[in-house]
């Protein structure tokens, strides 16, 4: 039988981050990163199925956030007013706690290929969810796709930013911040 | 010494296509594609670092096409106009030869999870290569990066499309309609 452990889940991304940062992603062992967290093997695999998912954990419930906020904006809302909604909710999931390994998970995925194109997918996926909920709606294709892609966009950027920590606003300000920096785009590229 | 083997790069290719429609990406092996190719493993492994590449070849190739099409349009083209041109360059690369092929490759790609992630991998970094390129010709942040994306978005849509052989229309005919429509759909998202 296993035991419970408490927070056993985030106590393994922040060994993952800690130890791909400090040795290196292809260096890092499941057992190193299960270590480090003080659990077992068998305890990782029950929440991951191999050392690259613990970085991409957040996927499934990102995914769900977005496109549930989707859903629930007013039947008047714009496409790109429905997606500044679904940020909002995206950026609320993310705790002070989160922002401290905000720097060092950008880097660790930045410094390898296998992570980057990880978090395409992750991209890719995210912007999938958002436009079902779009569509679902009544947005029109290809808007949909693009408001999902606008919004994703803008997400990535906000994080991007509020990982650093002398970023004084919150990650939904800078969020709407760069979403209305894309829509201002959109005038330029024609 | 290795013998030259004609079109070796475009042999791997097909019977890598041909095998994973049969029996299944996962069941085949580096191995039963030289084989099927008339090849040896030796020379598989000249062109490909594993049997997932085969099937991205042209990445390089395409980020390269895109990049310079977009470096030559004409000074006072948009970053929109300068994307069609860059749409047409890559469709030029489409032979007839490789449309045969491309209903079976987008198959085998939508039916296993790491062809779709590796797909979005290469739409993220031919958007990226194109995106650089509007930049090196003054294109603003983030307009470089909607264009880009736009751009590998419309000949994602027009590859679908052509790879029904009863579609009349050439690659480049239907990347331009595709754009068009994406351009038209900005002005329903807000």
């Amino acid at each position: 039988m296993a035991r419970w452990e408490p927070n056993a889940r985030e106590r393994l991304v922040r060994a993952a981050i800690d130890l791909f940062a400090e040795q290196g992603y292809d260096a890092t062992t499941v057992t190193g990163i299960a270590e480090r967290a003080g659990l077992t093997k068998t305890t990782f695999f029950r929440y991951f199925p191999d050392k690259r998912e613990v970085l991409f954990a957040g996927q499934e419930l990102h995914s769900r956030t977005l496109a549930e906020a989707v859903a629930a904006a007013p039947g008047t809302a714009t496409p790109l007013q429905a997606v500044a909604a679904a940020l909002d909710a995206l950026a609320a999931t993310f705790t002070d706690g989160r922002r401290a390994f905000a720097a060092r998970l950008l880097a660790v995925i930045d410094a390898n290929d296998e992570l980057r194109e990880r978090a395409a997918f992750k991209h890719h996926q995210l912007a999938a969810a958002t436009a079902a909920a779009l569509r679902e709606r009544g947005a029109p294709d290809p808007a949909a796709g693009l408001a999902a892609e606008l919004g994703v966009r803008a997400f990535d950027a906000a994080f991007a930013r509020w990982s650093d920590p002398s970023e004084p606003r919150t990650l939904a300000e800078l969020a709407h911040e760069e979403l209305d920096e894309l829509r201002s785009a959109l005038a330029v590229l024609d």
